[in-house]
């Protein structure tokens, strides 16, 4: 498919037009960044491997029923999506406490939830450094239908099931991950963005070893060894 | 009342024993702290005049049917309250845009809400920042059951729907306020803690001027004069 335009270029990913209004192609990068841009690095062959993983994970999905907006293989790095009008709202699926929620509740990362999944919403807003939103907030800035947030939020649960079963099996606890959802022509939602160790925290179910982009966030080193394990587990 | 032993010192209150089980004395300091305790400073006779606004806050919010803490005065800068076991949650309702829901959202300070009121809730817990919780956090803490929850937030609009109209007779704008809820001997929940200038954000309502702790906060001076200002405006 001929690329046109390049209509966005975001810290991980450039999404580029094609011939058809429906159909973008979404460009995988090395390029890394954490904390709200503040430490940027890059990981060997991070855009060929959270290629592979998200589209074998949005196979996945479709194949169990969740709507995404994955359409198939472009190149080695880039994946052909529909185009989705995206919902300003990142769905942190949590399975077990990690990263800002350990710190937000005071609970070692690692601990088991009461009660899990825990869905957080954040608000995709760069300049406000992507802050927490509760209900109420939803509700006052209304970037989001509450009945469109439902769904998604259904969504984003049945998804995260899924996932944690596939990964279970090969040996990998999905701790949490960052789902986003988007309207398709038809106004249906599907999911969209990525889903790799960029987007999920990723542990190895017998050693506890990170497998994601807490190794670069924190700097705990073999961080494209962590991203190539879990492609290798993805494929057998 | 004979004062017994000091039970807990805070930033802004000391909270002595009485020979009542079941009462309690609260003591309103001169000191000011801010930021997590990070910014230090006096506000000269702000115990004293914290104590007065309180106490007719709580006796207004009684005449309303509003259950407090508040028995009676005890000195010009203490009262005598009910012994409540507080809830961990700092209850924060809000009219407008201010302070961390104008940065959160984006709204500039001022800025009308949709729907008002806002209510938010954070967890007590200095260690922690006293951070945001939405209903998943508060559901996986569980350190208020959902029954509290819902009635001590319905007393927190109620009282803020009394205080708003109280003090826009007054020529004050209330911005917002945090209130803080507890149980009593019998189970009942009653609103304790304090309503001041250290708790609420008042504005002048034809000049716009802050009249409250974001004077001390932002270096705006004139802070005695605010805290005694809201109180000649009570007084009225």
């Amino acid at each position: 498919m001929t690329r046109g335009e390049k209509l966005y270029e975001g810290k991980a990913k450039i999404v580029y037009a094609t011939a058809d209004p429906e159909v973008y192609v979404q460009d995988f990068k090395d390029s890394a960044t954490a904390f709200d841009g503040k430490k940027r690095g890059t990981i060997g062959g991070k855009g060929r491997m959270n290629n592979a993983i998200s589209a074998r994970l949005f196979t996945l999905l479709e194949e169990r029923g969740i709507a995404t907006h994955f359409l198939g293989w472009e190149s080695e790095t880039a994946m052909r999506i529909h185009r989705l009008d995206m919902f300003p709202v990142e769905f942190v699926v949590r399975n077990l406490a990690a990263g800002s929620l350990s710190k937000r509740i005071g609970y070692p990362e690692g601990t088991a939830l009461k009660n899990p999944p825990i869905v957080e919403y954040y608000y995709k807003d760069d300049a406000l450094g992507d802050p927490l939103l509760c209900m109420a907030h939803l509700n006052e800035l209304q970037v989001i239908s509450p009945e469109d947030l439902a769904e998604a939020t259904a969504m984003a649960k049945q998804a995260n099931a899924i996932l944690v079963e596939f990964f279970a099996r090969r040996g990998l606890t999905l701790v949490d991950c960052k789902l986003e959802f988007g309207k398709d022509a038809r106004g249906a939602i599907r999911l969209g963005d990525e889903i790799s160790p960029d987007t999920c925290r990723f542990w190895d179910s017998e050693t506890g070893e990170k497998l994601d982009k807490d190794r670069f966030r924190r700097d705990l080193g073999g961080v494209e060894d962590a991203y190539a394990e879990v492609l290798r587990r993805i494929e057998r």
